[in-house]
């Protein structure tokens, strides 16, 4: 792909600046959503069918997912790859002036002010996005996992 | 404006994802560009007239930018509100990721380099901005300016 100037922000921008780029990651990492079908109903925004292919082909192209090759029939199953899980602290960055600038709803906060709070749950989760999906161990195997400890942040919010 | 969800890094996409409003609030940042025909000419990635024009228009909407009312023939200037100046961590982030999963060209690469060896430019710049284009005076005004090690190194590296 051409890219536009060789600024680095700008060579970003042309990867994940659209609309639903980032949420789809956010719910790979956040949600551990690895098929189409799951991303498509669990998504908080209601990303419609179209776009989601569309994202989706586009995120495998950009080098930010793999797909397996599938037989007819078989769900693919979606990995992130290190350059989508390093969009983590871009997700961050963007939570976090989100809590500042704009309203949103106690159990969808919690996580990122969470992470704002303690930056180490956010080399947790790369840690264990890495294990699971390059199968790369984590550096720790025995610390608490972050992923736990947002979900668990997120489930008292939310009851 | 109605939000699609209740998350913080949604709002923040809503906001910022699309394909030119981070260059746009970039130039003004780096380049001290504030007026429509500055960002129009001086643009790395030359963004069409109609697709500034529109992108303006919504940071002023969204609360990022600020345009006084001016009389016919006078040329408005843009300021930043303290919602937009916050974007430049997210900025950061941004182009951290380019720098380690795009290439791009050394000049355009050093500012960004820099910043993620030095934090503190990070903070510094953003204490200018408020300056600059609030009027808040800079916490420590006998600091050397970041802008002015930023813009340095980028010459540098230009010739």
């Amino acid at each position: 792909m051409e890219q536009r100037s060789g600024c680095p922000i700008n060579a970003a921008v042309e990867t994940l600046g659209d609309p639903w780029s980032m949420l789809v990651l956010r719910d790979m990492m956040f949600g551990n959503r690895r098929h189409f079908r799951e991303l498509l109903t669990g998504s908080e925004e209601g990303i419609a069918s179209n776009i989601l292919s569309s994202r989706l082909k586009r995120l495998v192209v950009a080098g930010l997912l793999t797909k397996p090759d599938t037989t007819r029939g078989q769900r693919a199953m979606y990995s992130l790859t290190e350059a989508g899980i390093a969009t983590l602290p871009v997700m961050v960055a963007l939570g976090n002036w989100g809590l500042d600038h704009r309203d949103g709803t106690e159990e969808l906060r919690v996580r990122a002010e969470l992470m704002r709070e303690r930056p180490e749950l956010v080399e947790g989760l790369m840690d264990e996005l890495r294990e699971l999906h390059l199968g790369i161990p984590r550096p720790n195997p025995t610390a608490p996992l972050a992923s736990a400890e947002l979900q668990a942040a997120y489930e008292r919010m939310r009851h």
